[in-house]
């Protein structure tokens, strides 16, 4: 079902930027999309993208996003400056900042280029599942902003819930959407790829302390393929690698309704416990 | 069995920087770390790392590193920039550019920390596989120079040989040690990353224009755990997951001889064909 929506979306309004007299790209957080200790990362990534489409000379389409949560953000308004280091033929890199008071809050690097056709072919395919209609939604629990703008349906590995103890794996599997549902663009499926809440609390059974230290996101379709999917359920699925010492490495993919892989994502978290 | 080595590692000398009187930090390409065009990606992350580990004011251990290949590195002198974007407690962020001529070849971002004792797992096994003593080296052509720096004891997925054919799957394990063999640290950890040659090449059986846009490493154990695997073989397994209109993603692992995950990296590839 499409829903057309008369007024903006709170996505958009969220990764809404303003260019000042002064050169600086502005934006601010949104209540809406916080997360429990400053704004959700994955917005703050959306965002990011989000300035670098927003550029006159910006080439092509997004091929990769890093950014770094180098220190939290703030409630209220930020800059981000973004340079195109090197702008080649079928390639371009940047290289941006987010900035609140002076202090670097957040840096990130993004590669935009042009596709063009060649020989192709996936070798992860989608896991067979049951439908999103045919599973309940829900998951996070309510204190979670940014999460009440997400339509969860998760098949394994749902947050812990009033007596879950231990898990053997940290293994996720989830059809989500935007609530309410927008179409596909780069930066929804940026934030998207940030969803995943930090996979030791599905191991250890409980909420502790951790927050995503750096991010990467491979985008492996087009445009027209992301449009495609209109505001259909993706399916994403991540795990971890290894936890020690306070960090741990998850990834994730992402594919389209109809089993088409449309990103691959990344992350080191850190975390306490 | 170890080598004591009298002269320094050829892998020391061609990551080696000068600091110079104006500021700068030099580095230069070396004809033995040669890919086919520029230098090997694996040596260029090994040498933007050891910008950061070498500054005084490096707080702690590596714990993340993305490399982004902008434009083509020319044989000789390079310049590069390392700049601490943020310093907080117990991580610090770095931005790195690595320069030729005034233009920006690379770019980099990395982030450093301390560790500390938390509660540990790891998820992905060590594939069992023969020792690599029961292998025998090789798998690169004699002309790609840095490949012969490595010993190479390919399980499986080696390069594509004289009648190779199409192959089904991307998949690529591994023994891999510098060759002489040097104990193990962060900049080899990191230069080993890149060493599993484009999936593509596996795929379509044969050898194409091809090369890493971006690198990411994470680094999952800490000095000692890499001290702990002296200069004994690395276990690496690579995979892609999609190939499509001139880009694909592969993401490996890398073991220590015990089995230990040391790091888990993940990169952009362009490609034609």
């Amino acid at each position: 079902m499409t829903e057309i929506e008369a007024l903006p979306h709170p996505f958009d309004g969220a990764i809404e930027l303003t260019a000042g007299d002064d050169g600086l790209v502005r934006g601010r957080t949104r209540a809406e999309y916080m997360n429990m200790v400053g704004p959700f990362g994955g917005i703050t990534a959306a965002t990011l993208l989000s300035a670098v489409q927003g550029r006159p000379d910006c080439l092509g389409e997004p091929l990769s996003l890093t950014v770094n949560f180098a220190g939290p953000i703030a409630d209220g308004e930020f800059e981000i400056t973004a340079r195109a280091v090197r702008t080649n033929r079928s390639t371009q890199h940047w290289a941006l900042e987010l900035v609140q008071d002076g202090a670097v809050a957040t840096t990130a690097t993004a590669v935009f280029g042009y596709r063009r056709d060649t020989w192709a072919d996936a070798e992860t395919d989608m896991p067979s599942v049951p439908a999103p209609e045919d599973i309940a939604p829900g998951g996070f629990p309510d204190f979670v902003a940014w999460a009440r703008n997400y339509d969860f349906r998760f098949l394994d590995g749902a947050l812990p819930g009033e007596n879950p103890g231990e898990h053997p794996d940290s293994t996720t599997t989830v059809w989500v959407r935007d609530k309410p549902s927008r179409p596909l663009d780069f930066t929804t499926l940026t934030a998207m790829a940030d969803i995943f809440y930090p996979r030791v609390f599905l191991r250890r059974g409980q909420f502790l302390p951790a927050g995503t230290v750096t991010l990467t996101v491979y985008f492996l379709a087009d445009a027209a393929e992301l449009a495609a999917n209109g505001d259909a359920h993706l399916l994403g699925r991540a795990r971890a690698h290894r936890f020690s010492r306070g960090f741990f490495d998850q990834s994730a993919q992402l594919w389209s309704r109809t089993g088409g892989l449309l990103a691959t994502t990344h992350q080191l978290v850190y975390f306490k416990g």
